[in-house]
């Protein structure tokens, strides 16, 4: 007799955003004459810029003509894509990565759960507390955590790293040694950042431990300031800890065009095992390679146009960002993030639940925003807004909520 | 400390047509004078057709501006694709396939490879002998199977089913009760058929014995006879008991493009489980959607002009596959296959080993097939070509092969 998979029946509830698009979907079928204002999920509003659409124009009409028409991809990604990555994101950075270390996928969120493939069954994770979901649920999925502990507001035998405003939104190294560590900087839901010589210590604690650490670096592209790595690869050591993964969601608007890479170095061993081949080996297996067209879109924003295109509609969010930094600091709230990155974590006012404030938002303003608690009980009390809102969109809602 | 999933380790060589790619890039690098013709790995090579540049031009254009822009994809694929494939796929046969029950995804290599996710450990699979890789290597790399066994050129644990010419290249029901069976009809790689009749004991055996059926129709568009189904849904129960994968590349051309999709139906519950909630759930914690301007790519393939243009496609690789079979059985070949598939499966004369075959067409006549071997022990002796090349280079080949 067939068994599913029975680790799936142990997450909770659906996933976080599902659950607010079925939450805002029935608020706006019993309300069809309110406008609400999306600041919740992290997809972004500005169309692809002229590179992109003039680099998917040409390879479309490519794919229209027998002598240039493109097959089956490579399954790890084309080179003249993989070798733009590795000159732009990595060398360009002092950072010693190799073609064959890039492997281009269909996006973060996809390489964020795929990833747990090639994880023995016995590895304990730890992760943030807030966290982004798919670390803890594709684990969930995949047996390597107990059973969900309703006391704990989380799994048993996961590590969980509280990044509140007492740790400057950092985790602490854990007593308890994880053997993968979870991290994302900028942060998604906090907006936190990390040093270069934070990011080594855990860096260090990996290599001392032997653990992996899976460093999500989707929105790299929205560091101002100085002294915070774009890529874990700037600390010594960390080829022989880390993998990365990039997303070109963010920093070039393709959430709806999907692409995205993970960087596994070839130094990458444990017990004898390369990663880097048991993750090729999965490419090449469960995987076809992306697109041929929405390869090139991504080669197109490694060029001189596309550069100076994608740094405009980065800009373009992060003055959204500090509109609703700036105005919902003056009007009392406590903010966090937006920085160098496109959330704002804001307190919710009054000790509300993170739900209560979702709700009260959605009804009385017509604001899309996420609970913190979805991210994890130490986001409790906490809401997460986004910068990828218009302009107009986000003064808008900056007013409705601080009623000035 | 980290332990890598050290189940990709019982995983033998790499992945064949990789290991094809390989010898036939050092070949030709050795040889730069030569014309290799490939018709070896199942890749398509007419362009895409008018209609479906036609719908990526549209989508683009609303790409580039922000009125029209699309951002994250329903996880699940866009209605209007999911309504063409129910309507175009299922309704006009008489399947009573729902739009929840369609999952769009980046094609048919995925899901043969991740819908292994939402099997529990435990469960014993089976598959025809020659087979598709993937069915086994994805349920090795999950570990449900057992070490390689040199001696049954095989996993232990896994049920294999020759499908040889003494079988008519059907698998017979084993008398060793698997939890899951992977069929594919019309057959890569024999190009072998099943009737209506033939699959319904199938389909009565997996009811009966609580198994489940995963159904690869990736080559139904290439069905010419009648009586041959073209969904496993035109069997009665079916929809108790098979998953059913489709791909966009061998109707459409999409094998660059990358859409495909996977019918979970919502009666399909094992132990009070809907496969139907956690293939969703897979989906929406793992995947992101395809690309907007793919899934409209895809919709295009089911407007008027688009059956029309994909026909002609079809009928194109039809003709091919005729002069092979036609070609190589005047020369005393033993042919099978090529009726209702674009691949023809030919006996190696002289009793020579399929990957001797290999190496004598590479090397003496400059073509490139796939040795049957590398589909299963039952593959020995056996040779595929496919009909995907152009028509000069499918008579050139033919030429070349037969001497004549």
């Amino acid at each position: 007799m067939f068994t599913p998979n029975k680790n799936y029946l142990r997450l909770q509830g659906s996933y976080l955003f599902s659950t607010i698009g079925k939450k805002v979907r029935e608020y706006k079928e019993a309300n069809p004459d309110k406008r609400v204002i999306s600041l919740g999920i992290g997809d972004v509003t500005l169309p692809l810029c002229p590179a992109v659409i003039k680099a998917i124009n040409k390879a479309t009409e490519e794919m229209a003509h027998a002598g240039s028409f493109r097959g089956y991809a490579p399954d790890l990604g084309y080179e003249f894509l993989r070798s733009a990555i590795v000159a732009n994101d990595y060398k360009a950075r002092g950072c010693d990565i190799e073609i064959d270390e890039v492997f281009v996928s269909d996006g973060a969120k996809s390489d964020s759960g795929n990833i747990s493939d090639i994880f023995g069954d016995n590895n304990k994770i730890a992760v943030c507390d807030p966290v982004y979901p798919v670390y803890v649920d594709s684990n969930v999925m995949g047996g390597r955590t107990g059973e969900y502990n309703p006391e704990k507001e989380g799994f048993d035998g996961v590590v969980y790293m509280p990044c509140t405003a007492e740790t400057g939104f950092l985790p602490v190294i854990p007593e308890e040694v994880p053997d993968i560590i979870y991290l994302c900087f900028p942060n998604n839901p906090t907006g936190g950042t990390i040093t270069k010589d934070e990011l080594q210590k855990w860096v260090d604690f990996a290599i001392e431990k032997k653990a992996l650490i899976i460093y999500d670096a989707a929105y790299e592209a929205y560091i101002t300031e100085e002294n915070i790595p774009h890529s874990i690869y700037e600390c010594e050591g960390a080829k022989k800890c880390a993998i990365e993964l990039r997303s070109f969601s963010k920093n070039a608007g393709f959430t709806g065009t999907r692409l995205g890479f993970t960087v596994v170095p070839k130094t990458l061993t444990y017990d004898g095992v390369s990663l880097n081949q048991l993750w090729a080996r999965r490419h090449g297996t469960k995987f076809n390679g992306a697109p041929y067209i929405i390869q090139r879109a991504g080669e197109a924003v490694y060029s001189e146009e596309g550069k100076k295109e994608t740094k405009e509609q980065v800009k373009y969010y992060l003055d959204n960002a500090k509109i609703i930094s700036d105005g919902l600091a003056k009007a009392g709230y406590t903010v966090f993030g937006g920085k160098n990155a496109p959330y704002i974590w804001l307190k919710t006012p009054d000790n509300m639940k993170s739900w209560e404030f979702f709700d009260y938002l959605l009804e009385e303003k017509n604001i899309v925003g996420t609970p913190g608690v979805g991210f994890g009980p130490h986001g409790e009390g906490y809401f997460r807004l986004t910068a990828f809102g218009s302009k107009e969109n986000t003064e808008t809602a900056v007013k409705r909520i601080t009623g000035q």
